[in-house]
């Protein structure tokens, strides 16, 4: 049985709180929060007073808010552990036995995570907790990879763009549907597809479109339809990306 | 039945040739090809010499190839159609009845497409003309949606957003991992999800990461692990866009 106490009940630690309550091999004891949930049980607290001791303490709240926790929460755990993707495992540097539990996925509240989906990074800063936090990763998930502090801030770039820039290329995709009284569905299916084409096959090889071929009348007529406004930019500093990669070769 | 020629074998004829042939409505009479496939058969022809009446022709040759067909092609077909997604639809003038057949998807030769999942665009230059080629489309696919020539356009480049452009984001995320040693794969769950979030959520809606949160400070970093390098251009680019959209609200 693995004791888990939760710093947090955001996007990360509402759904590792659903997960931990579903594991028998998890005891969730306490769940530190700012403001108490309505309705609120036992597990909730504000307040570090009489915080039980765990065998691992996990960190959920905004990167920001992560110092301040450190300088609050007691060193009573055996392992304190952070799910930020860009902070250090320094961060935590006050407590002897650290480590960065990050999970690489895309959270909503309001949305059920499987968490057997997702690829847990783990890091500590001694090897000997390594196998505690392994353990406990792997009751929720089998995909846990080693990865070290340098490895995961560029780890959670790659997530900005493969995430968070994807998701702004569809709302330009949404936004030039509604503008054009085209139904917004119209493009789910070549989203989707997209997305599935480079489970097989590596992104470097899935380039299609008229940058790759260097079909500079399409490119033109684009840009025509672009110009002015706030995307014609975006569109030639990407597909000049694209070529450059051909160039390359 | 609907008696069907075409022109051109490449992603987009391969896969409608297969799509008739195993369609009991839809006789797939001949397909012109600038070079015999081997092994070859009776279906394919390199010259319009003894080209066969049809109910519809449908010319699905790269964009650039269309003229030269549209200069040699007999008008003996009730209807011919291009499929192209940034051809006008008068692009086929030399022929009275004439239209577009747009299946919005990312083909590759030597993936199956299931074209009950595409939509297809259609167009007529004459109103009379529009059932038939809604009852060919039909035959493949239940998505079908009538667009003009001018919202075609638009759909194609949001289309180059949501997916040639999304790729170079894959591609960016894939050269990060591999100059870190981690392993891609690492970033396909995020990848499935980020594009499975938007089929419950508008994408305006599903944005998270630094750049929404005003995170300078991870903002910051990331450009500091892109710099010196193609990437940081685009990372800031992209990030003011995004942030742009929130000073709007």
């Amino acid at each position: 049985m693995i004791r888990v106490n939760l710093i947090g009940y955001g996007n990360i630690g509402v759904h590792l709180a659903r997960a931990f309550q579903r594991a028998s091999e998890v005891e969730l004891q306490r769940i530190w929060v700012r403001k108490l949930p309505e309705p609120t049980d036992h597990l909730f607290t504000t307040t570090f007073a009489d915080w039980p001791a765990a065998d691992i303490d996990i960190i959920c709240v905004a990167d920001k808010a992560i110092a301040e926790i450190v300088s609050q929460k007691p060193d009573t755990a055996r392992l304190t552990v952070h799910t930020a993707g860009s902070v250090s495992v320094d961060a935590l540097s006050t407590f002897s036995n650290r480590g960065v539990l990050y999970p690489l996925q895309t959270f909503s509240k309001n949305k059920a995570v499987d968490f057997t989906q997702v690829p847990f990074c783990l890091e500590t800063a001694l090897a000997a907790d390594y196998a505690l936090l392994q353990q406990l990763a792997q009751i929720i998930s089998p995909k846990t990879y080693p990865v070290s502090s340098l490895q995961r801030k560029q780890l959670h770039l790659s997530a900005v763009f493969v995430c968070n820039f994807v998701n702004h290329m569809y709302r330009i995709g949404e936004e030039i549907c509604a503008e054009n009284q085209l139904p917004y569905e119209i493009l789910q299916p070549l989203i989707a597809e997209t997305a599935e084409k480079i489970k097989h096959l590596p992104p470097s090889q899935a380039q299609t479109g008229p940058a790759i071929r260097f079909d500079q009348p399409t490119i033109d007529a684009h840009l025509q339809l672009l110009n002015p406004g706030p995307y014609a930019e975006i569109y030639q500093q990407l597909t000049l990306s694209i070529q450059a990669h051909v160039q390359k070769l």
